[in-house]
């Protein structure tokens, strides 16, 4: 490994089948971005996407949009792009709202499914806002629930009769670590329980098999391996069998049978649909599609193989050139996302000299260094040229100053 | 009246002091716009700035764009720009998710603050999605509480000492009558309910002074008045003497006190922003921005009496040249928004040879034409213009014929 060289690194990326992709994203030059499991780069194709939408869909077209532009069938449309590489069928994804939104949706319709059962079991430390969402849908049903947080290795344990559901994020945030979807569902659901995976730091990163793991619910964000833009839609999948059962309570006119009867009275669409509340954003649901169209065109496997080996090849250069951090995320490639964790106690401070010397990670409190390896457009040599200046910030103490380690409001 | 000429509409366009603000929209040459009720037009600005937040913002600057571009503020600032304009004060109003979504959670957050209280008040053919929400409320908290629909004139009456909450929408989406804010707000609150208004077709359109009539809640839509875009996001507002008693359910990150602290445990964010949920989508947001900032340039009042005159001349010209027509829309300014609904059992083809004949409106069942004026950018000559397309079509019947009678799926 140490006597790999820079030229290595460019062999692998002549020899990469995904090469290619890199051509389809805006990427500033000289500039190595570590953070689309943060915030997806910004397709180019995007670019004249959103001037059609602006321009002549509804500078132009206007209202007549909703049926000359197929605007109605935007959430369907997309969900069914989304569902072809997550292990979903048609029918059963739509893109909507924020995946905190959506997350609520999923779980209240879950917990009317399973009545007289008690818990909802999560771990702590999950992303924020689920745990956050599931707090205000306990709180908000009184004495009726309660969410229940257990470490990751003793969940299995954990889920017992009187669990109603279990709320897991496939791939952790700040560790990377991958949850065994497969395994974990089926014990929730020989307890009874239902499964509901957010996938927000997988769909796009880690192969996903939703109906192969026999998942009821998912939700996953539009704007980190997406490349939908900041603050993208998300999406949610409801297994086809559940359809029919599942009412989740922000009955909004989009998820009616029929919205522009304008009726009175809410009858849920038969399918997916009735997972829908208010109007879509057009401009974000179309800049959204066109990141999922890059996403649905390319192998999931491929990718997936070569996330691994840019992980691997990150993780060994950190080892054996950077000794000092701490690799927080799994060794073993089968128990990781697309992302490298480390820790060291003056993470903020060297991941803000990293940034200004154009190598962009992010930084999650108390100590941990994030850098997402998103294999449509990280090369090789990004990962040798980011530990090179990495090694040099360290050797020189050039995170060392008032400027890197002052902090701002996002970090 | 029956002596004016279209000479006259074009001295009333010489003397608009509101002439100017067409200039600032795209509007194609030769087409009447009169659905800005339905979806507002393209402001010409939004063009450049959705070039810059896609190209700038989030192309070359990414992640680094929550601070350097505020994004992480867009939901408070432009909220703060709508109060200005719906009697609100800064810190009253943000914007996020759909007005639907919003509606949700500030009828939840208010049945909790008046616990005991079964009943919320609303009326029957609300605008739909308004009622929809609510029966989902309702149906999610089980047997606390109940949703009963009152005409309009018996309203205030059915208003009593059991009622939690009452929900209206202050100008008809479909008739176009106002209700009278004030006299409706006392009487929910002296018998100790709360009350929420539903400004999507008030907000931008008709003078609204929500801290005047001493509103509890309200919503609104952004892609109406305020120009912001297909499926804006909508805003909401919430009394500044309720912000820590009310507790909305989403409680997603964007609601938290330290949203970026990843703490485990939600703390609500003491001021409005704890009625966020999730990301926001900067593109829809920023959009958005760009049609309240011209909203927030122009005289509310002088916006109100172009708005009347307009619906004045409109509806005296279809009772002189276009007496077939029953004017659904109060005669009595003071009793209506800013657009004319007239009746028709042909209404549906009438309006497709219209829109033909480049005359936007739109058509909602069974039998209304609905024409919204939105003063910003519709001219006197616009409604002589449209009044003699329309004389044209019912004398020729040219609006019988099988093209205009089929019904698309979105009208």
């Amino acid at each position: 490994m140490s006597e790999l060289t820079r030229l290595d690194f460019e062999v692998m990326d002549k020899n990469d089948p995904l090469a290619e992709f890199r051509e389809l994203f805006e990427l500033a030059e000289g500039q190595i971005y570590l953070d689309g499991n943060s915030l997806g780069v910004l397709p180019k194709a995007t670019k004249k996407r959103m001037q059609e939408v602006v321009e002549r869909e509804w500078g132009q077209e206007l209202i007549r949009s909703w049926n000359s532009s197929d605007w109605i069938n935007i959430p369907r449309r997309v969900g069914d792009k989304i569902a072809s590489f997550i292990g979903a069928k048609a029918g059963e994804v739509v893109i909507c709202d924020s995946t905190s939104v959506n997350l609520f949706k999923l779980a209240a319709a879950a917990v009317k499914m399973n009545p007289g059962k008690r818990k909802i079991i999560s771990e702590p430390g999950n992303f924020p806002t689920d745990l956050y969402i599931l707090q205000g849908l306990v709180e908000f049903l009184g004495d009726q629930l309660e969410l229940v947080t257990v470490p990751r290795d003793e969940i299995e344990a954990a889920i017992d009769e009187d669990t109603a559901l279990v709320v897991l994020t496939h791939v952790h945030y700040k560790t990377g670590k991958l949850f065994d979807m497969d395994a974990i569902t089926a014990r929730a659901q020989a307890q009874g329980a239902l499964m509901l995976w957010d996938l927000s730091h997988s769909a796009g990163a880690v192969p996903v098999d939703l109906n192969a793991a026999g998942a009821d619910f998912a939700v996953g964000c539009g704007y980190k391996y997406l490349n939908g833009g900041p603050g993208a839609p998300a999406f949610l999948f409801v297994a086809e069998r559940h359809h029919a059962q599942a009412r989740q309570p922000l009955s909004g006119w989009f998820g009616h049978a029929n919205p522009f009867e304008f009726s009175d009275h809410y009858a849920p669409a038969p399918g997916i649909e009735r997972n829908l509340c208010g109007t879509s954003s057009v401009m974000a649901s179309s800049a959204l599609e066109v990141g999922v169209d890059i996403m649905a065109s390319v192998s999931q496997q491929r990718l997936r193989e070569k996330s691994i080996k840019l992980c691997d090849l990150f993780i060994e250069l950190i080892e054996t050139r950077c000794p000092e951090f701490t690799i927080l995320s799994p060794r073993d490639s089968s128990e990781r996302g697309s992302q490298v964790s480390m820790g060291h106690e003056q993470g903020y401070a060297i991941m803000q000299a990293l940034i200004q010397r154009q190598v962009i990670g992010d930084f999650r409190a108390p100590n941990v260094l994030r850098f997402g390896f998103t294999p449509l457009y990280v090369r090789y040599v990004d990962i040798w040229d980011s530990v090179s200046v990495l090694v040099d910030i360290m050797k020189n103490d050039s995170w060392n100053c008032e400027e890197f380690k002052t902090k701002t409001a996002v970090t």
